[in-house]
């Protein structure tokens, strides 16, 4: 009975009207990490966010941009929960792909518009106000609460296994709660319980020493795109398997009852191709999921050589760059697959060089726990609906220094909208789900100081 | 014996300073056709510099950017030569490599650095002050001289056949002479009879209709990237043979006359290796000449997609693009390639759009006519040096649009050094080859005025 006043409490005008101005101050505020653009000015925005809350925060330095820690703890708990989410955003770009500024919140249509609103400010931010509304309407916390806010989640997280390392003993917990990602496109709660990993890499072939005119120098300068062009396809074949020697070594298969998860799980080929703007989508609901989290990718995500502006230039360019960024899947390890492509390399293009541009190591949590089972009574509680167990996902998250590095469950509860457009132009939250996270919060809360009490 | 005049003339310290004066303005003036900028009023300097050398001008437009025009005509002349070169220039993108300000004219080393000083503004300003030397020291003109010089060289001379066929008679002439390109890398003027002719396209793959998130789409969007580069693969092979159907047809071999030509050319494979960047050169003087003159390419000038920048931005991109500048030999034809490569497309990746950028005709004048082995004579004398006779050379000039649509022999007689940098950053013009440009183009009215008139 007692969670209808969180409900109420977020339904008031009022109270949506103070968690949106909050929203607009944090969107407004860079945090580029790629560019190393207002990061810092950022977490500072979070902390004063946090302490107004009554979260004791600090900003713990890293070799890169810092981590946000906070805590809000009680001895008399005998739970404690950490709350992991990150305050970096990806590049806008391409900004003329964008109809409003992607730094000045819009609202059309009940959804927010800015970089940022669903990865993961709004998100973060409702974990923090799903806080804040326990605190106001139900009182004094169950169990204790630990916040880890990084600035680097969009470029790879590349200090925070280090950070967590260092802070295993500040970073004790029973559980580890992220909120990132979106909802099922049938609009439909999930409960993640693993994340792909990823290796991001780039190519770069040289030619000449500078450019050269394609007419004075053709057929005589080698040119760099062809080079790295030969080159990918030594890596990859017409149907998408990559060819580089033992990169599908290690994949573990789901479980059964995995299996059945998946099997769970609604699909809608067209609803998801027009979703993602590629409505010639032919695909089942099995294959779909099995693809998405079952299997690696060989992703190109960015190459550029010579001139590609207006008109023609006709030269041979001197260098030529790719960018692949590689998804992989449970028990595939990025460093393994990095030397294996280095090999790959050194035997096909020895003169291309490859450089190591992140990654993370991909990770999977029982769903058979009583805590797993827990946040999915919360979360079924929240939405008035029973959530999907999803045993992984397509995207990455920096969940194994969760299970691998602190050995704690990690449960997922993504609280943005399916089309949130994530990483692309006009990337937005529906107003509705933002509200939807501070009451799934709150009732996460309440349910596992619930269960912890039980136990106790 | 008059002819020491014009050396003489040239080489004083006085005129000297007036010659570089009038080629830092004209370099100073942008006119970059591919991007429109400067174009006309570079069409205006030009005809300032002609009408104050006493030549008739007009500007004649076309479609594109203007033609100037422009005629020195006496009735009693028997002999009519038509010069031709460009005022426009290339973008001088990437910036950040001149060493100075590509529209900032500066002299390092003898040498002086600004878009255009070799191609073509340094040259065409030395084919007028060959003129106007030769009317201050030998006096009135022995021939008729007609100019064109047009505005849309670098984006592929589109207008200028249509310009042509418009005004045939206004261009009646007995030679077109043309000096573009640069003299061999030995130092040894060159005479040129043919160049290779030019077709540029661009291949535009689709994915989705947005960038999509690479971990939540992966393997689920088609990437055009890895469409367009399984396109490539299927048009090129490794050791860079054409696998279009019927690309080699209709390639003309060279006449033994020809062939004993090319074999005259000296080459020195450290040397040019060394001044194209490219110092792991290794080659046979004959190999070279026979892939540069001989052989078509397939070039990719520039490719792009996706996110390229500091970082990573972990998307499949929507749109994958790549601009290929393909040089074409006697007889191959633009517009047959173009279709040839079109059916190859449709058939390989129906969904890929080929677009059509620019063409240029190959053309060859027969190196035994008289009249070029006049102007063979004239370049003797002007270098005090025997000159190479080359059949054909690796860039593309719009040189059939005298051999084929107005069926006159066309001489090139390029002025530029050889590591002139054209179509790069930092680009050149000695100084010395400059001055000498001026000097030969005084020799060569007055070898076809003194051949003109022992026929007549």
């Amino acid at each position: 009975m007692s969670m209808e006043k969180v409900k109420d409490f977020v339904a008031s005008n009022s109270n949506q009207l103070a968690f949106l101005d909050q929203l607009y101050s944090l969107l407004r505020q860079k945090s580029i990490s790629a560019q190393n653009d207002g990061v810092e000015e950022c977490a500072k925005l979070v902390m004063e966010m946090m302490n107004e809350i009554g979260i004791t925060t600090k900003l713990i330095d890293t070799d890169g941009h810092p981590v946000v820690y906070g805590e809000l703890i009680n001895p008399e708990n005998t739970f404690t929960l950490l709350i992991y989410g990150h305050y970096d955003v990806q590049p806008p770009e391409p900004l003329e792909k964008w109809v409003s500024n992607p730094f000045e919140p819009e609202i059309r249509d009940g959804r927010i518009y800015a970089r940022g609103a669903g990865d993961n400010k709004g998100q973060l931010l409702a974990q923090l106000l799903g806080v804040k509304t326990y605190l106001e309407t139900i009182g004094e916390l169950p169990i204790n609460l630990k916040f880890v806010f990084e600035g680097e989640e969009e470029i790879g997280s590349i200090h925070l296994a280090s950070f967590v390392e260092k802070h295993k003993e500040l970073l004790k917990a029973d559980l580890v709660y992220t909120s990132d990602g979106s909802l099922h496109e049938s609009g439909s709660p999930i409960v993640l319980l693993g994340v792909r990993g990823m290796l991001a890499i780039e190519l770069e072939a040289k030619g000449a020493d500078r450019d050269n005119h394609s007419g004075n120098k053709g057929n005589i300068v080698p040119n760099p795109v062809w080079k790295l062009i030969d080159l990918l396809q030594t890596m990859r074949d017409k149907e998408g398997n990559v060819l580089i020697e033992g990169f599908y070594d290690n994949i573990l298969p789901l479980s059964d009852y995995e299996t059945e998860l998946l099997k769970k799980i609604p699909f809608d080929a067209k609803s998801v191709g027009e979703k993602i703007g590629y409505p010639q989508l032919h695909m089942n609901g099995e294959t779909y999921y099995q693809k998405l989290i079952m299997e690696p990718t060989f992703n190109i995500c960015g190459i550029e050589s010579g001139y590609t502006g207006e008109g023609v230039k006709t030269i041979i360019p001197s260098t030529a760059r790719v960018k692949l960024d590689i998804r992989l899947v449970v028990d595939q390890d990025p460093m393994d697959i990095f030397n294996k492509i280095k090999s790959h390399v050194s035997e096909h293009a020895p003169d291309v060089k490859v450089t190591y541009l992140g990654s993370m190591q991909p990770s999977r949590t029982n769903a058979e726990l009583k805590v797993v089972q827990t946040v999915v009574h919360a979360v079924q509680q929240a939405y008035e609906t029973e959530p999907l167990i999803q045993p992984g996902m397509g995207g990455s998250l920096p969940n194994y220094v969760w299970t691998k590095l602190l050995e704690l469950p990690s449960v997922i509860v993504p609280y943005a909208n399916f089309d949130q457009g994530n990483h692309s132009p006009n990337e937005n939250i529906k107003i509705k789900n933002f509200l939807n996270g501070v009451i799934c919060t709150a009732h996460v809360i309440d349910a596992l100081g619930k269960s912890a009490n039980r136990n106790s």
